[in-house]
């Protein structure tokens, strides 16, 4: 057959099942029941890019003990029989009036005991991918199981990645590196920005992404406004900074960083800027620790671009970094989670610029280790290269 | 600046928002709240692939009267600013403990009164995107206002399209079938499947996609085993027949379809089969008719393709098609929704070929006109294209 084999060994999946149910067990569920695209892919290695279409719901349950359960639209019947769970159990998806709430309300009420916990995800930066209504008619059906929150039991065990993981993640890293360094190929002076998107994206898939599931970016005289726009037809032009950020995806997992390219010399400003925010992460690079928090890491981001003497952006200043373009935790000043060797994540400073209206960002990917971080993306260079 | 400017004239939006308001009286809604981004681009024309971070929630009502309301993380103020919404309301999301529950249950209680209903999306084909617990304590917060399903409400506004939506889906139907042409040019015997995969998505983005959501196909000797599958390293082999399936996007719509080559001369079965579909879809695009319901197109394809002597295979035929890959209706047996002039179809017949566990698909986009089906997709050739 033409299709790909199992991204991973099944030990590996063999190991994260039960590193969730250690976790399961800890937290008082009887089961876990998820939903959404990576998660499913976590337990099981189902990788498509069907997802994007909302048509059909995907479930697949971790009992306590053993294997996971597949509960799926008979569409995908083909490609979950060639990961390594068996138990895969179907229905011809979508169908009204019940489009799987049967099917997957008796799975559950066969594996959990009716004093039992089933959990699912339903906290900060989740989503129950399937129909409110349906979820309802499952959890009526369900009592008097209880169905409680899981977001804690997945994320303590999602963001600690496994040498295989950070083996996919550098991977991505190096392709995205090897694409931004041909940035300067089509992005001079006189190209239009969607053009210059259109190549990146090319440039990407060239380097051996897969699929590039992410690219924004920016360009303006003096800084950008936002970061999360896509682009316009309106050309590149001498002054402006230019700004591309991706998350390409290769094996089902993605990098996460972008660069800045002065087109034409950079004005005193933004090469200060630039500098600034590359000062920031080298000196955050060589002080981040395990036992440290997410806010932390905000704190000692804003103290050193201050140290620079630059204003530091709003907004979270790094994330984590998988299966999603994003994962918890979040750098910002709220969020308390604590930083444990294993987790992948992003530096991702930003300055303020002129006005405030303008800013300038910045971003490499990370997995912290014992003693500190190693890179996975290639370092930026000091200073903010020129493209002429 | 270098952004894109609005993909529609305000106008488009407006009467997109005023039809909704008109199905919402009908179905009486006193407000609409929409978590997906379909639905948010759809009434705002806020687009960005940020979307891809599962990390924040964003929110946007459309009340009874009057332009909608955007409730949204700071990050994409400057974004949605420049769409043609006026109230932006905002916070520094991601914020554990209060992440836009709040400021989302302030705004619906001062635009519905405490006897009012509010609607959102809960059915087929739809999900809540934010956290269940979040969504939980905005219901709680509103009471005695009631939250109610508005999947009707939404669809059946949204399924029938401006002549401006037609025109995007044709560009991005035209822009794929220049890179389906292209596919001899990278998909020669000997050429590894993921490999074509990546040139197929080049050349989409070479010929104007903004960006390719999704690619997939398969090959193999006789048919193949399913068509949701990421690509492996095999090569392409003589006697296989290669499929590729795409949803490319342009200003925010999507195209669907697929096309299949024989790599070498055609096996004489899978040349019939190829013909079986190529005319039972011709029959349906002569006889497809507003008042139709969507299962009597799944019966009319069957019934054709048993006139042709082939074997219908299982699933859905063909479903709708627009700011997302699939859109409802869904042509099976069990779809009783009716079809209209304005809705943006495909048309999806499968065969079985073999011993039932290979198969051969088909499909071509339509828009449903009071006197039949328009094509936007380049109509496949009658006979299954040799790459030699």
């Amino acid at each position: 057959m033409s299709a790909r084999s199992l991204i991973f060994p099944q030990a590996e999946f063999q190991a994260r099942t039960t590193r969730l149910q250690g976790q399961m067990h800890a937290d008082g569920l009887d089961a876990l029941l998820l939903t959404a695209a990576a998660d499913i892919f976590y337990v099981t290695g189902f990788l498509t890019r069907f997802w994007e279409s909302p048509a059909r719901p995907w479930f697949v349950v971790v009992p306590a003990q053993g294997a996971p359960v597949a509960v799926i639209p008979a569409i995908g019947a083909d490609l979950m029989g060639r990961s390594w769970v068996q138990d895969i159990r179907t229905w011809p998806a979508p169908m009204p009036g019940d489009d799987g709430v049967t099917l997957l309300a008796d799975t559950l009420a066969e594996l959990v005991e009716k004093t039992g916990r089933i959990g699912l995800p339903m906290g900060l930066e989740t989503h129950l991918r399937m129909p409110l209504a349906d979820y309802r008619r499952v959890e009526a059906a369900l009592a008097p199981r209880q169905c409680v929150d899981a977001t804690h039991t997945v994320q303590r065990v999602r963001e600690i990645k496994s040498e295989a993981e950070i083996n996919k993640i550098r991977a991505s890293c190096a392709l995205a590196g090897r694409a931004f360094d041909r940035v300067p190929e089509f992005a001079q002076h006189g190209c239009a920005l969607d053009q210059v998107f259109r190549r990146f994206q090319m440039a990407l898939l060239e380097e051996g992404a897969d699929w590039v599931s992410y690219v924004a970016g920016a360009a303006g005289q003096g800084g950008y406004g936002d970061v999360i726009s896509p682009a316009g037809p309106t050309p590149l032009a001498m002054g402006d900074v230019l700004m591309l950020d991706t998350g390409a995806v290769r094996d089902g997992y993605f990098c996460d960083f972008d660069r800045n390219y002065s087109i034409g010399p950079a004005s005193a400003p933004l090469a200060q800027a630039h500098s600034a925010l590359w000062h920031a992460t080298e000196a955050v690079l060589h002080s981040l620790r395990p036992g440290m928090r997410a806010c932390d890491v905000h704190r000692l981001l804003c103290d050193e671009i201050v140290k620079q003497g630059a204003q530091p952006g709003a907004g979270r200043l790094g994330h984590g970094l998988g299966v999603t373009l994003t994962e918890w935790p979040s750098f910002t000043p709220q969020d308390t989670t604590p930083l444990r060797a294993g987790m992948v994540l992003t530096l991702e400073p930003g300055v303020a610029l002129g006005d405030g209206t303008r800013i300038l960002v910045h971003e490499e990917n990370i997995v912290l280790r014992e003693n500190g971080c190693e890179l996975l993306s290639p370092r930026a260079p000091e200073t903010l290269p020129e493209i002429s």
